[in-house]
């Protein structure tokens, strides 16, 4: 049998089921906007979530946000209840409308405003876990490992480096796999 | 070159292509529910949304509702703006919680409250487009044609049978593609 047909179909294979949906850098660094991500393993949504003081929301302007992760960490996350390296989270914001078409109450989405992300990279990066703001463009510098979003993920997470406090169906799997951080499940207790 | 390893190649790549990610039925009727719709395309999701009067809106207790779709039919329907036959959509419903962890304003998501379908089977349902709930079984029979969900979305919908005006992302593609139905743009420019 040909050689080469063979080394075809088992890279398809590998494809197919690891998928290369992780993060994908350019020479000089920058995290590449996974323009597929809308494909992904969706995570969960929030309306109007606020992490600073109750005082500093916008109650008249909520937004929506949308949390995907890269197809082949989440399989692995729900059979491990860990994070593979090469990780690849993308938050993205969105408008909210109230009324509209047969809608009379409550809110939907609607204009993109924004998009972000988050990528695992053990070798990359030396805390690991690294944040990004995309702001339109087609590519992305990682914030400083000083950054507001690093120091609140790093204190606040409920396994590893990421808010999985608020994705229901990942919570649980952290949970039966006894995965969640001892920092969240001691402030958890209180 | 063997012949049974060709057609095993094209078997598998016709799989991931077009994914075997549709409604399956019982050998009585039944929709088999669709275990692994949290791995499914995620369209949009809404707080409180509320179809009746805004009056029937319950604000202390809003709900958010996560919709998918399976993927073979999203990606048909960005290439097109029309749903293919065997087209499987999910509606899961979940509590909201205000406060928790760090966040001190808005609300995320929490338990399963339910799971919804909707399915377009030419053959099967002489109206195209059936509805089912799940009530945590892990099959349903389909609402009758007269159901007051096959009614609401025949009258409203903005593609075919569905709720595109509520998911951004095909909004768009139903506009540049011209699927809109007439009804409903002719609604929206009152």
């Amino acid at each position: 049998m040909n050689k080469s047909l063979v080394a075809i179909f088992f890279s398809f294979a590998l494809v197919a089921q690891t998928g290369v949906d992780g993060p994908q850098f350019t020479a000089d660094g920058q995290l590449t906007f996974p323009k597929d991500y809308r494909q992904w393993t969706f995570l969960s949504s929030g309306l109007g979530m606020t992490y600073g003081p109750a005082a500093s929301a916008d109650p008249a302007n909520p937004r929506f946000d949308n949390v995907f992760v890269n197809p082949s960490s989440y399989r692995a996350f729900i059979e491990t209840g860990h994070w593979p390296d090469k990780t690849l989270f993308v938050l993205e914001i969105r408008s909210a409308t109230g009324q509209g078409s047969i809608n009379s109450a409550g809110h939907y989405q609607n204009e993109l405003l924004g998009i972000e992300g988050e990528v695992k990279d053990e070798k990359r990066f030396p805390q690991k876990w690294a944040f990004f703001s995309f702001g339109g463009k087609d590519r992305a510098t990682a914030h400083g490992a000083d950054s507001s979003c690093n120091s609140c993920h790093a204190q606040n997470a409920a396994v590893e480096n990421t808010f999985v406090q608020f994705y229901p169906v990942l919570l649980d799997v952290a949970k039966s796999k006894g995965t969640l951080n001892a920092a969240f499940l001691q402030k958890s207790s209180h």
